[in-house]
């Protein structure tokens, strides 16, 4: 089974350290391709950044599909473009904030959001509206770190960050888990959860093994109603390449 | 006062007729600048189709915000971009579902949507979950004419279309008034709602409208917040000049 | 056009404050009518005061009505009797506290109300919900002034009072934007958001520009279903005039 | 125990009729007082009655306070006054419809409504968003009979109307109870239960039953917050009686 | 009539003093028949010894059948086995914990939970939104005492303890009555209430109250659809007294 | 890995039937360990079935706990005993309607149940809500057949059947998906698959491979909060093997 596993921002660095987290969980007989897009912004940290960023993500979906992965993962914590990717895939596609929500709700009542800049919150609290999964959520909280300072901050200050305000929504809030709310910190869950004593979800293992799981049920997007293909029409500009 | 009427998908017909929805309702002080994106897709009738439109509106609204413009209005019923846009822009930035939705509420306790495809219908129902409004309608009616064929349809049998789910609306589920939800409907709610006897809310007109009020009041998007302009960061390839 | 600017309390200074209010952003060819009841609470405090209130206002648009006025405002935060007398009225009816919250969502995430006593913000808590505007909102604070004495505070102190839970709303919940929870601060949005550095709402301003634009759209009160006009019937003793 | 039972409008057939039901069910030591307001409307089938039949329950309310009544039910089924009614009482308000969803909520799990005009089905709605119970019913069934002719009608043809919506709805939704949601249906439970064989419950007789519950247990209106007697204030006019 | 109440708990202690509790605000005529099951946990502290405890409730419930009792109160805050139980019986079935609710909602608009230990708090929570009480609750608050040393504690600690959480519910959070969230506080609410100036709902005495209600009004459980009687089939091993 | 797959109600024969499903599925590594109780319901088809049946599943997980299993399957719709097996567990318990919830919400926007009998659809509903998927969900549609007489019928006219309901889903209410609520169904999805034309999901299959994907991240249970061991306590009578 091949899993494409998309970064959607451009920072190659960061898609190494995704397709890293993705091959520690997968299978042995899984194949990861982790890519990001040609064009797109540098980090995603608003809904700007993710309007553009899902461009580049449903071009990767694109070439993914040509290339016959069976399913597509897409690395940033907004799943930026995810049901307009279904529209493009036959294969399942999987955002790395609901799979984490979904594994979340698995193992816990409730659980909690740690993630990068306070300007984001709106979009994680928008995800968990749209996947019903506000009332499982103690909050969101952020370590006010943005998304490509996170590793020139260096491992240790970050877990330090990350379990502050994990232990606060513990102790205050009682979260029975942390998801970690960017595909930057999908190296850290162990390390954070050895720190807060809670079970600690990162999206991007979760999301491949998500994919997986579907793969192996025989189970794909389905292409009746509004995940359908596209209609077939004409596309302009730079844009033409997508029409027909 | 200048209002940027952007249509998100690149038909120059719909551009034009949008464009004079738009003159037709707007103050005479008012000057309304109707354009579409040079690139993106023909209509928009899916996910995919509004991800890709979403950027050619984003590339609207950065031009109309060189331009001077006070207010851009996003002419597609699925108000693609919206919040991306309003990262933008300082003046206010109105999509005409949500300028429907509200002004339909001003005026009947429950309304109904009468919008294209049954495809689109989800897009619809979670934009009305998204702003509050799920409450206020009674259903989300579909005549199943794509949007590139509503003009050559020709405007009697589709205001004849229309009004059959309108009638349906009012008749069993209580709607007391009917949100047109095309922007490639934008010339027909004095005919539909003649036919009717309910008043009919086109997004276009109510959009103008209320950016004109924004505009007026000294109102416009937050600028502290989520909605603050975009991060500087580097955007890569044919996204370059979005960058800093 | 004329409008038809009703305070729901008897107080005359703060009828001549609101109809200033609506005056200063009415077009020069709207008509600001402003009054208030011969009967009814020298402010509205509560629920017991509002019910009473509500057939002030009726007894107001039922003037309005006769005297040929387009559109009706209901100038007091808790919207009293906004249904009913949409009944009575073809012309829009528009209350300032869902005026408020209508433009309030189109130029942020989320907002937050800043209004008089603490006993009364379950109203503004259940006007959000009805609505549909409670996830849009972060929060109801209170500078817990009586009504009639925000005049006699004087408007240095009572602008700092509103500015402080303002900040708060901002700095701690993340509020994009500020809604003056009372008709009596209609003349404070621009000290108070240059205080504040937020988009400030007065939902006297907000309701007449709305009024003005169902105007010009040509939309009332939709007379089919629950706001048509009463069904004719007896009514007793001093609401005697309202029968057929 | 004494309670006061209002028919909020000015009917004395119908306060008679109500009268009767809530003696058939009160205990030997309660003694009920029922009344109507001197003013107000003969029926209430909308917003506007409901909003001047309101006056008329507070009125009421504070002669029965004064009276020394120990509780009070608001006998129509939209609670017209009822928080207002709370602010004036220290002894326990309650609605008709209030009553019945809380009685039938305890006895089934989704309970069906069924009341006189399709036009007053949102104030029942509204009243079932209100008290949390939505989730709780089926539907709002109208039988489209005015208020004032459900006598007129004849007790045979009239149970045979409620009994035909309630057979749909215990057939089509699966209802396990039905309300009555007028209170000139409150002779009609045993007759529409033996007919349709479900519970079938009258909210004059479960708000009686709930006013002695209260009683009984020392529990009144909470006199702190929002509920606490009314803010001494002025009242003009022909309401000047309620001022202080 | 003959009201049975189930401690659903082993503990004679607790079930003598919920007795007396349930004998203290019955009727005259009223028979209390207090018991709790012989199988069971001695006390219920989470959804574990919850779901071990519906057993026992639903023992004691057939018991209580098959004695010919006419209502059955389950006395313990997390209503355990409450649909279970309306199956099995034709007379009413009252949980304390949705008795307690629905008082307090007759009395104020927001209540507060005081209950034991936090570890419990999110049962209390859902049931809240499984009754659609969500809204009216301000919180749900601890006082980390465990059931079975809520007695050792005595009473005047244990009043105080909960007096703390409850006023900074009425203070901080504008809560209007005290709901006690344990059965074990069933002695308290007079005490609780002088200490705290609000009025204070123990769930034992108002779900008696609310079965001697169900009983005058002739209601009972319906017994169409999900509540009808369990389906004959067989019940193997120690649970075979319950099949046919 | 082992994992223990529990049918919840005592028929070897649907144990044996869910057993193969769940072998069907399970990576070569896995172990699958189908089991019943030895004390309960022949079939579960209501609250007081399920009642019971949560408690034969807590004693069943607690022998697998013994054991050293891994991870723990609930095979009945109704998820029976879900929490409280949770806090006997250290490693994942699923249940087979969450379980299949959270697989359709990944492949569709909107997914319909078909389950046995329409006594039952209240329970899926309230799983639903409980889960947050009540908006991703178009309806629970029944078969009305009996679990026992579900192998009776034959495949081919349960096949039919299934369809029969899944259809309406598909082409009345927009579908994507259907999920089949019961274990006895699991044997099923291909064939329906065939049949509809959409993607079928089964829980035990899917909750088998979500038992996996935690085991294989290393996430069990949060032993913290709500979900920690149960306190230790005395257990009286035929339950004294759960105390300490």
């Amino acid at each position: 089974m091949k899993i494409q596993v998309i970064n959607p921002n451009t920072s190659r660095s960061m898609t190494a350290s995704i397709g890293r987290a993705a091959m520690a969980v997968a299978r042995p007989e899984t194949e990861i391709i982790a890519c990001c897009p040609q064009d797109g912004p540098a980090s995603i940290e608003g809904h700007f950044d993710e309007a553009i960023a899902a461009v580049g993500v449903l071009e990767e979906v694109r070439k993914g599909v040509a290339a016959g992965v069976d399913a597509h993962v897409i690395a940033c914590f907004g799943d930026p473009g995810l049901l307009a990717a279904r529209e493009l895939a036959r294969g399942p596609v999987i955002g790395i904030a609901e799979a984490a929500f979904h594994v979340a709700s698995l193992i816990c009542t409730r659980f909690a959001v740690v993630t990068t800049l306070t300007r984001t919150r709106i979009i994680a609290e928008h995800l968990l509206r749209n996947y019903g999964m506000t009332e499982h959520c103690t909050s969101v909280r952020c370590v006010d770190i943005a998304v490509l300072e996170l590793e020139a901050l260096g491992e240790d200050l970050l877990v330090e960050r990350i379990a502050e305000q994990a232990l606060l929504a513990r102790d205050q809030e009682g979260a029975g888990a942390i998801v970690l709310g960017c595909g930057g910190m999908a190296d850290l869950p162990a390390r954070v959860s050895e720190r807060v004593g809670l079970p600690v979800i990162d999206g991007v293992a979760a999301a491949v093994k998500l994919a997986e799981v579907l793969g192996e049920l025989g189970l794909g997007t389905s292409k009746h109603g509004d995940l359908a293909y596209p209609l077939a029409k004409g596309f302009a500009g730079r844009f033409g390449h997508f029409g027909m």
